[in-house]
C-alpha cells in the first residue's frame, strides 16, 4: 500500500530552538523514505505555527496539541493520513504522546529515554501490545554501520565467550551550571519534573547500556554504582559510574558523564573475548578495530573487504567517503520506513536485518537499568540485581 | 518566489546502478531545501524508467533525453517548473548537458570535471554569460565546514606568509584492471572518449587541486609533472606526481592516485605559513589540526570551540556527532538554494558565505590544470606555466 | 664523594630468561650514571654464572645469595663497594631481600609491587627508617616526561578542582592458561605464593593505583571493587574493576585486566576538572593531550613548546623523536643516583623535582590499596575506606 | 677477541652542547656493548677539557684533536686501544676524520650526511678499501625494528611489485632565522663551508632518500626536483620537493623541508604494489600499517605477533612498551658491535642480519642523490639521472 509514495510523517515536539527534531527531519528526508506533513512542534504558538511555515507545511495539519494532531489526521483519509508520528519532546512527554499516538492507530518513532520511569514505560508496552502498532526507540547509535558489524561479529563468535564488556559515554558539556544560565537543553534535561529520574544517567547512561547490551548480545544481570551530582545546585545526577555483571560470566564497567570538562560525544564501547577483542569509538564511527591473541590487530572500515552481510545494507556511500550520526540515524528511519511497507506493523525484524530497529524490550531494559542503577546508590548493598519482566 | 517551497530538481544522469546520482538526491533532500521532479537518468528506457518509478517520479516528468525533458519543463508554469537541473552522468556529456540546460534557462549544479578540455569548460563559460543563469559544480569537498575553517583561518592570517602547499588525494580501487571486469564505474572513468583527457587526473586529481587553491587563496603559477598509468593496457593515468609553485612563493606537491592498493579515499591537505599550519584529511574530517611555532597543536573540531563565523552556518550537529560526505554536499545544495531563493541567479556570495559554491572559476582553472599536466609530461620542459583566461 | 665516577650497581634476581632485570639494566646504563658491578642473578648456580660473565662481570662479584653479596660488598673499600641494590626478583623475595639490603647499610631500588601484603611493607618501612637509606621503587611510568607535565598541570590548577579521575590499565598476554604452559613470568605472577594477595591487582592494578593518585594529587578515600578470575584454575585474579572516591570528591573508576584479548600494554590516565581535563596514554607516551570546555584541544608533546619546568629535565632528545619506556625507567635510575650523588640519602626531592623517585608513600598505599580491594570483593559491603598509616 | 668485554669507544666531537653526540652515547651504553674510553670532544679547550671529565674518562684520553686521538690510541696495547672511533662533528669535519681514523687502522662509525659532497664520500670509501676497516653511517631510522618489518615484508613479496614510493621528512625548526640568532645546530646547518652542498636537503633529505630505498629494495634512476630557500638571508636550501622514479617502474616523491612551522621530525614513508602497501611514521614508530585490496588494514606492531624473523632481535621490551630513537640507534650500535666481535672488519651481514648497519652503498648513494637534486634544480632539464659507480 505504501509502495512507491513516501511515508507521511507527523512529528510531536520539534518546534524552532530543539535540537534532536531537526535532526529526525534530516534522518527522516536522507533516504527519500518520508516526508513531514504534520506537526504539534510546540506548545508556544507562534513558534509552532512559525515551525510549521519554515518546513513547509501545510497550515491545516499544523496543530497545537497532539492530540488535535492523532483526531485530525484520524479523520483523513488513506491518500492523506500519517503514517507514523514521531515524538522528539522532552521526557516527561514521551509516555503519555505515545500512548495516546498508539491508541489512536499510529506506529510511534520516540526518542530515548522511552519514558519518565519503568512504570511509564510498561504503560507505553501495554498500549504497543493492546493497538498493534510499531514502537521504536531513537537509540542513534545502534544505526551506525560499525555497530551492526561490531555485533554480527560478536554473535558469529569471532572473539569466542565474551569475558569483558566496558561502555562509556563521556560528554563536557554540562561542566557549568548551563540549567542556570538560560539554556534550554540544559534546563530540562536536569529537572527531574521533565527530564525523569536520571540525569546523565538517563540522557545517555541510558545510551550506553541499551549499546553495550546490544551489541555484545549479553544481559546485564547485577550492578553497583556511584552516582554523583558535581555542579552544585543540580537536581539529578551529572557523572555515573557502574560496575555491571552480565549474564554468561562477562564483567564490566559503564560510565557516563556529563561534566567531562572539554569532552564532546565519547561513547566508546570495548569488548573481548577469548580470543580477541573489539573497540568502536562514536566519533571515529567508520572504523571498528578488532584485537587479537595471535596476528595483528585489524582496522575494519565501513565500505571496505570483509563486512559482515547485515552490515552492508545500512551503507550508502565508497569507503573513504565518512557517514556520520545523521546516516546512523536514518538507517533507523530506513528500518522502520521498510517495515511499515513491506510487513506492516510487527516487533521489527531479527537483530541484524534491515528491518531492525530498537523497540519495547531495549526500552524496557535501559529504565529499569536507571531505576536499578538509582536503587543501588542509595544502598549500602554491593549489587542490585537487575530484572526486566518484559510482559 | 521560492520561498516557502521546496526547490524544484531534475536530475540528468544518475539511473540504476550510478555511484553520484544517489548521493546527489540524498545531499539535496538532507535539509528540506530541495525536491527531485524530473528526470533523465539514463539511455537505457527501461532503467530509466524504473529509476523514475522507484524515486516516485511522475511518469510524464521522467524522459528519454535531457533535450525532451528542458523542451518539457519550459512548458511548465511556475508552479511545477524546475528550478535547477543536476547533471550527474559520466564526464563527456557534462559540457553539452550544461550548455543546454543554461541555454534553456536553467541554473545548472554539474559534477566535476566541469568538461572534457578546457575549450569545452570555455564553452560552458560562454553559456552561463549568455545565459545569466547560476552554475556550480561539485567540488563537494569544499563543502566540509572544517575546510571553510581551514580557508577562513589562512585568509585572515593565521599562519602568516604561506610557503608550503601540499596535497594528495589517494584512492586504490583502480589497482586491478576493474575496468576490463565490468565495473561501470571503471570503464567509463578510463575511456578517453567518455573521461576526457585525464584518468585518475581528472577524476580526482581535480578535487586535490581545487582544494589547495580553495584554502590556500593562491593560485598555482607553474608546475612540473609525472604521469604514469601503472596497470597494463589501462588507457588513461593512474598516478599523478605534480610539483607546484604558487602565486607569492609557496611551493608544493600534489599527488594523485588510484593505484595505492588499500587505500580508501584519502584526500589530505597541508599547508604552513611562517607561524604555523594546517592539516585537514577527509577521511576524519570533523577535525583540523593546527600547528605552531611557539605553542601546542591544536585540534580544531566541528561544533566545538574557536570556530570562524564562516564555518557555523556549515554545521547541523553539536560536537561529537560526526557528519560527512553527504552533509559536505548538502552544504554546496544549501548553498545554492539559498542564492536562488534569496537572489536569483548570481555569481555566488563571496567565498565564505552560506552562499558560496564552487562555479566557473574553479572549473575552468582545473581544466586548464589538467592539460598543462599533460602537456608538461609530455615535454622535457622542467616548468610548464598555468595561466587560465578567465573569459 | 660519588662525583665524577659512576655508581655501581649490585642487582638481585634478572638472570637469564627475566624480563625486568635487563630492562633495569639498560636503564640504569642509559645515561652514563650507573655501572653494574655485581650480582645475585639466580638461585640456579649455573644461570647466575652465566648471566654474570655475559654482563662482564668479575667471578668474584657474583654471589649465589643476596646475602653472600652483601656481606661481601660490606668487606670492600669505598672505592669498590656497591652504592646500591636494584631488586627485580618475583614479588616475594622483595622484602626480605629490601630489608636485608637496606640493614646492611645500602640504598635499594625495588620492582613493585613493594611487598607480598601490607605487612610486608611495613617491615620495609622500617627498616628504611631504621637505616636511614634511600629506598626507590620501579613505578615506572612516573619516570615518563609527559606524566609529570600532567601532574603539573593538575597541580598548578589549570583544570580547576578536579572531578573525574578514571585510570585503567589493560593487557591481554594471560588471556590463555600460559602459566600451565611453562611460560615462567606467567607462572610466578599467577602463583600466590610467589605473586602475594593481588594477581592483575598486584601486577599492573598497582602501577594503575599509584599513576592516577601521583598525578591527580589526590588520595584515594573509598572503593567498591569487582574482582574476577576468568581463566579456569588459576589462582590469581586477572581482571579488576574498581568504583573509587578520591579526597576532595573526585569520582572515578579503576580497571586492570590481563584478560583483555589483544590488548598489549595499555595504561590509560583520564582527569577532569572544572574547566578541562588530560589524557596521557602509555602506549604513545610523548602527547599529553588536553581538552578545555572554552577552546580547542591542545597535543602537547614533549620536546615541544609549553612544557613545565619540571618536565624538561626529563628529556633527552628534540621533539618528535620518540623516547618510551627505557627511557622513563631511565629517569627513575636517574633521579636515584642524582640525590646519592648530591645529598646523600633522603626521602627524595620534592615531586617535579629531577631528583624525585617514588618511594615508601605509595609502596604503602598500593598494598593497602589491594588488601581494600580484595577485602571489599570478598564482602556484601558497599564501600570499603582505604586509610593507610604512613608509620 | 672482544667477547666477555665491552667495546672501547673514541668519539670525535660531541662536546657540551652539542646535540647528536648525547644521542650516540646513550645508543652506545644502551645494551653493554660499548664503553667511551676517549675523545676529542672540541676544538674548545675547556669546552674538551670539561666534557671529558663530566663523562668520566681518564685526562689522558682526552685530546685537542683527532690526529692527537689516533696517535695516542696506536700506541696503546690491546688491552686499552679503542674499537672503534664515533665521528659526530659538523658535516664539513667527517671525510677527513673518517680518512684518519680508517687510515689509523680503526672501524668509523661517522655521522651522515657522509660527507659534504659526493667527491670527498668517494675518498672515505677509498680509505675504506684501503684499511680493510669497518666504516658505518648513523642512517639512524633503519635501525628501528618497525622498518626492518617493512623492508622484510616488501623484500618478500607481500604487496607484489612496488608502484609508489613516497617518503617525507617535515620539521619546523628552521621556521625563523634561528642561524643568525646563535642557535649553534642552526648555524652550521645553514653555512655551506660547515654543512656541504645541501641544507634541509643534506641534512634530512638524505635520511628521508636512505629509508626509502632501504625499504623498498629499489633504486632511484632519475629524478626533478624544486629547491627552494624560504628564509631570507639563509644561504641553503630549507625546502625541496623531488619526482622520483626508481629502477622496476616505481614512480614517487620525496619531501624534506625544515620551514614547515609547527612540524617536529615527521619522517613517513609509504609504499604501494600491486596487492597492498605500507605506511611508517618515526614519530609513532612501534605500529607499521598495512592495507590491503582485499581484506582490512592491518597494525603490526612492534613485540606484537607476526613479526618477521629479522625484526625479533631489533626488539627490546614487549608489546605496548615504547621503544624510540635512541633505542633504533642502538641498534646500530649493537650491529656494529657484533660484528666487530664476531666477525672482525666486514662489510657487514646482509641487510636485515642482527649485524646489519648502513654503510658505504648508501653513503655514496645518498651524496649523489644530493649533487643530483642540485643539478637539476638548477637547470632546465625535466629528468637528472642519479648514477652512481660503487668503486
Amino acid at each position: 500500500m505504501t509502495n512507491g509514495r513516501k511515508l507521511r510523517l507527523a512529528m510531536a515536539g520539534g518546534g524552532e530552538g530543539a535540537f534532536i527534531g531537526a535532526i529526525h527531519r534530516m534522518a527522516a528526508a536522507l533516504d527519500g523514505d518520508w516526508e513531514l506533513v504534520a506537526g504539534a512542534f510546540s506548545s508556544d504558538a507562534g513558534r509552532n505555527r512559525r515551525t510549521g511555515a519554515q518546513l513547509g507545511l501545510s497550515p491545516d495539519r499544523v496543530h497545537a496539541t497532539l492530540d488535535a494532531l492523532l483526531a485530525d489526521e484520524r479523520g483523513r483519509g488513506p491518500d492523506e493520513r500519517i503514517d507514523a508520528v514521531a515524538i522528539v519532546t522532552p521526557n516527561y512527554l514521551h509516555a503519555p504522546m505515545a500512548i495516546a499516538a498508539l491508541d489512536a492507530g499510529f506506529p510511534v518513532f520516540s526518542e530515548k529515554p522511552m519514558a519518565m520511569n519503568l512504570a511509564e514505560a510498561r504503560a507505553i508496552a501495554d498500549a504497543v501490545r493492546r493497538s498493534g502498532q510499531l514502537y521504536a526507540l531513537a537509540f542513534t547509535y545502534s544505526g551506525y554501520p560499525m555497530v551492526e558489524e561490531a555485533r554480527a561479529r560478536v554473535a558469529r563468535g569471532d572473539f569466542g565467550a565474551i569475558r569483558l564488556i566496558h561502555v562509556e559515554y563521556i560528554q563536557g558539556w554540562l561542566s557549568r551550571p548551563l540549567d542556570r544560565e538560560g539554556n534550554k537543553q540544559a534546563e530540562w534535561r536536569t529537572d527531574p519534573a521533565r527530564a525523569g529520574l536520571g540525569g546523565c544517567l538517563g540522557d545517555i547512561g541510558t545510551h550506553a547500556f541499551q549499546l553495550a547490551e546490544h551489541v555484545s548480545g549479553h544481559r546485564v544481570e547485577a550492578l553497583s554504582a556511584d552516582v554523583t551530582t558535581h555542579v552544585a545546585g543540580r537536581m539529578l545526577d551529572d557523572d555515573v559510574n557502574v560496575l555491571v555483571r552480565f549474564d554468561g560470566g562477562a564483567r564490566g564497567t559503564l560510565r557516563a558523564t556529563q561534566v567531562a570538562a572539554g569532552e564532546e560525544n565519547g561513547l566508546r564501547l570495548r569488548i573481548h573475548g577469548e580470543r580477541g577483542g573489539l573497540e568502536w569509538s562514536q566519533m571515529e564511527p567508520n572504523t571498528l578495530t578488532l584485537r587479537w591473541l595471535d596476528r595483528p590487530a585489524e582496522m575494519v572500515r565501513a565500505g571496505g573487504p570483509g563486512l559482515a552481510d547485515t552490515t552492508l545494507p545500512r551503507l550508502r556511500t565508497p569507503s573513504g567517503h565518512p557517514e556520520g550520526y545523521i546516516e546512523a540515524f536514518g538507517n533507523l528511519y530506513r528500518a522502520v520506513a521498510r517495515l511499515l511497507r513491506e510487513q506492516g506493523p510487527t516487533d521489527g525484524e531479527p537483530i541484524g536485518g534491515a528491518g531492525w530497529f530498537p523497540g519495547l524490550e531495549p526500552g524496557l531494559r535501559t529504565m529499569a537499568f536507571v531505576e536499578a542503577v538509582l536503587a543501588n546508590a542509595a544502598s549500602n548493598d554491593k549489587w542490585t540485581p537487575l530484572s526486566v519482566p518484559m510482559r
